[in-house]
């Protein structure tokens, strides 16, 4: 069964636009940083995926945005890998205020796993994905 | 035919990665700005915007990432409504490098035009998106 | 003695530069969200700043870079009023990577604690800090 | 005389927070790309600064704010070179609404000319600034 990693995030003012409500951008950058978050959780923090020189570059993001919180609340992103290729897949993600299970937001984002030639700003190439991710998320069985 | 607004933004330092591309949310924070230019060239700039109360929630949006600019590039972001409703409607945008034509990113949002009940931070609710606007933007006759 | 606010901040991809370090405005978000946190220790939380009509402008800024944290970092915002006036006060920032005690930026802000006439976007008066603020907050007594 | 850059940036919706003015971070945001356009404008663009392996890491930088522009506002950044030491300098920034001249900021970076020693991420140490950029900024005769 797919591992679901969970980021928190309280809503900040600068997160705010001037209808006193989250400027939806900021859900794109805490989806962002859930995806490393999970990548973390599965073994490769940012500093292994530095030595290692892998990134992991979109082909596509999208977000329905269902009930805006408001500033302060504590939030929390909520996030799991719901397709596996062999070098792509998709993260799925839903924002929820976890006290009163509110849903705020649901997004996806795919991704591929790539290697630098040499170091950031050289060409990427789509490598296999880590049998230690695959098996640390739940992917399902080959 | 559907109106085109052009929106220019040079890829700054701080939209970039430690991979030297575009950090993507950096893509919404486009598309939004295009959104308001264009209802601003439709006769309602941010002033009138805010003195008629009306504000653009979004319900959705999405993104396809096909190529990235690198800090420095001078990109246009190109926008029309692709969707009319009542109060509902959609904006297409693509983000283009204009000196070769390359396509960078293609992307839409889902918005709802509508009304505070008294000012920011009050309740919405969607009206119907004023005839100046559709006829501005190149609405087909109804 | 002063009260000390303590955030923490897990540095971003997002929040890194092509240089692979943090992009420096990030600094003053984090002071941003730092003050706030610490207003809202003293009894003053967004929901009562909302309510009461309060909000807290700047003056000035100031920060000094000191050593860079990399992508995945774990920083600790370390926070105090370092200056009480009438209404204006100076929040004095240091931020650490705990581990290791290393600092990494030093800073301040000046603000003034001010009310809406008539809500967000209205004229803004200052007014006298709380009691409740400073006795929280370890202002000396007068 | 020293040579002066001008940045325009319209305040974006995004740029603003919930009281309707400006968020704060993002004077520095401007800050940063004014003096990146000034060192492009010297005869360094951002490819060049790749090329050479250049960078300008920040020692301090500091801002007062005088009056926020809202939402929709064309702003303008007025940068110069204040102070030139072997490889620091300084750039003093000055953001105004143009028709009206009124000043909203006025802030200032120190920063310091750097080579990375073998690419992004690697280690930086500071050079010589180019005479290059020292004549087309106006320095002062040595």
């Amino acid at each position: 069964m797919a591992t679901t990693g969970r980021l928190h995030r309280t809503l900040a003012w600068g997160d705010c636009d001037p209808a006193g409500i989250i400027y939806y951008p900021t859900y794109y950058r805490w989806m962002d940083a859930a995806t490393w978050a999970l990548v973390a959780q599965a073994g490769f923090p940012a500093a292994r995926m530095r030595a290692e020189q892998f990134t992991l570059p979109l082909v596509d993001s999208q977000c329905e945005f269902l009930s805006s919180p408001t500033f302060g609340d504590e939030c929390e992103v909520r996030s799991h890998v719901s397709r596996w290729g062999r070098s792509s897949f998709t993260v799925s993600h839903e924002v929820v205020l976890p006290g009163e299970e509110r849903l705020l937001a649901r997004g996806s984002e795919s991704r591929v796993w790539c290697q630098y030639e040499s170091g950031p700003g050289s060409a990427l190439r789509g490598v296999r994905i880590p049998d230690e991710v695959r098996t640390a998320l739940g992917a399902p069985a080959p």
